[in-house]
């Protein structure tokens, strides 16, 4: 319900918010008196819960200055449609406009928006959110992140108070906490050189979305003792044959079921679920239509878990919907859980438990046990990233596809939990409660990378035929990445240099960067990507300084970057470490972005600089097959390699989000 | 010299543009007089060539109603200090405020600069460039291209006449073409509904520096019939040795030059230049130092052209700018051209000539012959290029490191005039002559693609002690890639992903994009990619619907970007080319962005896709060594391949640029 103008003032006057008061009247005499009481000159406007745009309608008299002025405006108000009173206040000094919204949000509940009036509004949608409540911070952070703040800080002669300004942000947010408000518009507020006023307000009220969630565990399905693959294939290009080649190391008990084979990849088969003991967890990869019939045996078999391979559900036509709520109904009657459909499930490197379908086995990709817990919406998603991450290693990987029952948040609630998990990596198309995974990435002491794609609106289309998913505003999950923070990458490299360095590196202590690069040119552009990235060149000490000059020829200049080709032709490559280990162990430097002659990183073994707790990352390209092997080693010894200094330096800023 | 304001107003009136004259008086009856002939009310300013900010003296007084107000306003700013007279014009309406400048950049001369005025230019920076002189599209994309537009297209119940503001820009630049004007300000012009008038104005006068370059031929230096390597060298480390090995295919006279050496890879050295026969080219490989006597011994032997590999000049020292400026006085007396130093020079694929010290021959590079021509400032860049696109071919390398004689100029205007030369990479940290090399852009009917590094603050500082180059504004060179219609990147990787695609295929015909990826995933994150790039997906036409049902199981649903999983489950792989096909030859397509199942691209044969008009851009990881092997043979086929659509998108979009 909308309150009116003097309802929402009073509202907020109760919470200690600056309003400038208005009183609320119905006949010209009243009118008249309230004019008097206030002083002339006042401003009246038309109160109407109808009316959302005062202006257009002409419902704003300002500089009503005596008796006969405020009688024909009070005249002239009630005459505008759907009126019902009359507000008189006083006129106010001009100060910087200010606007402060709040909305609630379907995923992420109450969020705040701040920006400045007028043309960084109307023109510019120069505007920040953070989800409610806030800290200090918070508000301090959203003022200062809009292109408008300038004007607050001081320049044309005008200047605003920005503590004020904080302050009147923290109130908003105490009183959407502490009543039932759904919207407020402040606009526009007043910010002078000190204080503020709230010239004009609206607030919708109504009962808030409630975000609780019960967040069951799903640990289970991690280490089952036994699994049941229902649609277990002979057809080595099926699914059903791909997860039982997938599952042969697996030392759990593995009954693959199809009614028409003796036996798959040496594994007895069973025709049917009854045929088998007791299961822990059952993999379905049969045909969407099918998979009702096989969750109600599932159901009396007791099973603890499902994962539903198949697509054809939510994702496709509206009869899969059906059938998705078809098997979560079954489902949640006998307390099973699901994951899936249309996904690639889980894998555990530790134990080799996996339901992924796609021929990592036969492709003879080893997954090393790492420290990367991955929770991706999409199947696909969580295969690319074991192609490029097998080698720096997983703790585990879930992927959870149209979330018909375990969602996002039981997900990275487990990888919250998980302790071989350090560093989390996040796909995701859209929420299913966005307000819970905020609160726990805002909990997480591990680092959280996440991608969310359907940013756009054609990205939107896309993902409601996909997973099934709505997409939230990308301002407000980026604003609540801000608030938790949590690293928000644009595309899938920038994930994978993020969380590689995150997995492998110590976090840096600053910002203050040191580039060795061997050749001129990744110095310029290290360092355009330095400063791009809002970070800064290091400066080396006179001890670090004094070594690299011996080892440079004399006409070289020595700076950061450092332009190491000279230095190796003078004093041979043996001189890299070197080079490396001074400046890595100069207490001026917080981080190295290094590059290096192929050939040597080959021959020589370097494990020892594992020991330097900074963050050392290397950049070469790997075009060529030679260059990859020297990749590997790299990354194998620990050190992220990136294809350009930019990646790494972009990576790095990344990292400082944690410190 | 700065020009009296009503001087800037008579010279603006004289081409025809319209502007708030002012009568510049010296005594206060004159002053009254100019008043009265304008009309009251009027505007009285100090006039002074030496006060630039007339507001902050208190030299400008609005609203002079009479004779006695005009008189005092006369007296007030006579007294002013450095006052030389008052100019009196009329009051006028106020419009929306706009700034038009005009700079005289060191590299690109004659500069226009148009921003809207108040918060935009002061707090937002909003303002754009492009090199005089403009076109008419120049001056509607500079309008357009501000932030500040919205506001003259109409919101918050104002306009502005950008029609009468694209002519105010061309009459602009007309002026400043003909005339000797180094600077101008034309703030504020107030732009109305119709019209516009230049309420203040300031022009500098001044011998603009002239941009002239007479452009040699450098041909010579890619097929010599001999050449001399000095500094030839047994050492297989060392860059004289390398040399020698990656010219052995070469079928020129080849002279190592030793005095210590009898052969080297099995070709007789000699002692001296003196003991060989005529040379046209000479490599220098030695220390800097003993570079100009060896420059000399060219002088003597009436050598064509040198390279000079070596670094150790004025990228390092002052002594070697010294060296520097010694080899070029006596190479121009001679006649004889130098690329160089601090640098690898050429390579032509053709005919095996090169002066690149990588151990290309080594490593078992082949560079195959193809149409992307390289003009590189740094040596190492160029390498790699090689590295990343030696399989998509290339027709010439240059880089030309410190360019002490050949410069960016003459090596694009080789490149547009090779006819091996189809696609330009070009990678520069500085410009010797900007103007000439934008004048070059702008003729070219061959694709351009240009990194300019050195873009930030500390990245310009790294440039100084790199190549000695001194980096130039990067707006400026951003508008002149606009103008010339060239493609600015930010990165080796946008680079090599958009040469590879303009090296391969067919330009689209606009912007109607098909994506067909394997998965959900990177549908969604295609279409977010496609809309963030400005392009559209493309509508399939009913007949290519049609056939995409008929290969789908019935739940799925089908749209562009298309989920190829399902289909591919459904109808086996070989369904992957007939859908590409359909979709390739739909009309409402206009370029197809693809992912695909590697087995099936390592097992088919699909050289037919090369007889499809349309750019088709392959998408899949080259993580494994499978991928890349895939990816290979893509190439080898004529198709790019990109790690992820959003690059392949990238690409696509900054190819519309030719079309």
């Amino acid at each position: 319900m909308l309150l009116m103008e003097h309802e929402s003032k009073e509202l907020l006057e109760k919470h200690g918010i600056k309003t400038a008061r208005c009183i609320f009247v119905q006949d010209e005499n009243e009118a008249i008196k309230a004019a008097k009481s206030i002083g002339f000159p006042v401003v009246m406007k038309v109160a109407s819960r109808e009316i959302l745009h005062k202006s257009d309608v002409g419902g704003v008299i300002l500089n009503v200055n005596n008796e006969s002025e405020a009688k024909k405006a009070f005249n002239k108000l009630m005459s505008i449609e759907d009126v019902e009173g009359v507000n008189v206040q006083p006129m106010l000094k001009k100060g910087i406009e200010i606007i402060i919204g709040v909305t609630h949000d379907e995923q992420f509940g109450s969020v705040l928006m701040f920006g400045l009036g007028g043309i960084f509004v109307e023109v510019l949608k120069d505007v920040s959110f953070r989800l409610i409540p806030l800290t200090k911070q918070d508000a301090e952070e959203m003022i200062k992140e809009t292109k408008g703040y300038r004007l607050l800080e001081g320049c044309r002669e005008c200047k605003g108070d920005v503590n004020a300004l904080i302050e009147l942000i923290l109130k908003v947010s105490d009183v959407v906490e502490n009543e039932s408000i759904l919207e407020m518009d402040l606009n526009p507020v007043f910010v002078y050189e000190k204080g503020y006023v709230v010239a004009d307000a609206r607030i919708v009220v109504g009962n808030k979305k409630s975000f609780k969630e019960k967040i069951g565990d799903i640990s289970f399905f991690f280490n089952p003792k036994s699994v049941a693959i229902i649609g277990a294939s002979r057809d080595p290009r099926s699914p059903g044959h791909t997860i039982v080649e997938n599952l042969l190391s697996y030392k759990g008990k593995i009954y693959p079921i199809n009614p028409k084979a003796e036996e798959i990849l040496g594994l007895k088969c069973y025709p049917s679920l009854g045929d088998v003991d007791s299961i822990d967890v059952a993999i379905i990869a049969v045909p969407s239509k099918n998979v009702v019939e096989i969750v109600n045996e599932c159901a009396e078999k007791n099973v603890k878990g499902i994962i539903v391979i198949s697509g054809g559900f939510a994702e496709g036509w509206e009869y899969g919907s059906e059938l998705e709520r078809e098997i979560v109904e079954i489902a949640k009657s006998k307390g099973i859980r699901i994951i899936g459909p249309n996904t690639m499930g889980v894998l555990n490197p530790e134990n080799g438990f996996t339901s992924f379908f796609s021929p990592i086995t036969r492709m003879n990709l080893k997954t090393k046990l790492g420290n990367i817990g991955v929770l991706s919406q999409s199947g696909a998603f969580a295969n690319f990233l074991l192609f490029s991450l097998h080698h720096i290693g997983f703790s585990k990987i879930i992927s959870i596809g149209n979330k018909c029952d375990v969602d996002e948040v039981e997900s990275l609630n487990y990888l919250l939990n998980d302790k071989k998990t350090e560093v989390i990596a996040v796909y995701l198309e859209g929420f299913t409660n966005g307000r819970a995974f905020y609160e726990l990435m805002k909990k997480s002491n591990k680092p959280i990378v996440v991608l969310k794609s359907g940013r756009t609106k054609a990205g939107k289309k896309s993902a409601l035929t996909h997973t099934a998913s709505i997409s939230t505003s990308d301002d407000v999950f980026k604003a609540a990445c801000k608030q938790a923070k949590v690293v928000k990458v644009r595309d899938y490299d920038e994930l994978v240099d993020v969380v590689k360095a995150l997995s492998l590196l110590p976090l840096p202590k600053g910002d203050r960067i040191a580039v060795i690069q061997p050749s001129g040119a990744e110095c310029v552009m290290s360092a355009d990507a330095v400063e791009e990235n809002g970070l800064r060149l290091a400066e080396y000490s006179d001890k670090t300084l004094e070594r690299l000059v011996e080892l440079s020829p004399e006409w070289h200049t020595i700076s950061n970057p450092l332009d190491l080709y000279p230095i190796i032709e003078k004093s041979g490559d043996k001189a890299f470490f070197e080079i490396l280990e001074i400046v890595a162990n100069d207490d001026n430097v917080d981080a190295i972005v290094t590059g290096a002659f192929i050939s040597l990183l080959l021959k020589q073994d370097f494990r020892w600089l594992k020991k330097i707790e900074k963050p050392i990352l290397f950049t070469f390209k790997d075009d060529l097959e030679m260059f990859r092997q020297a990749k590997m080693k790299v990354e194998n010894l620990g050190f992220p390699v990136y294809s350009t200094p930019e990646r790494a330096i972009r990576a790095l800023k990344h990292m400082l989000i944690f410190v």
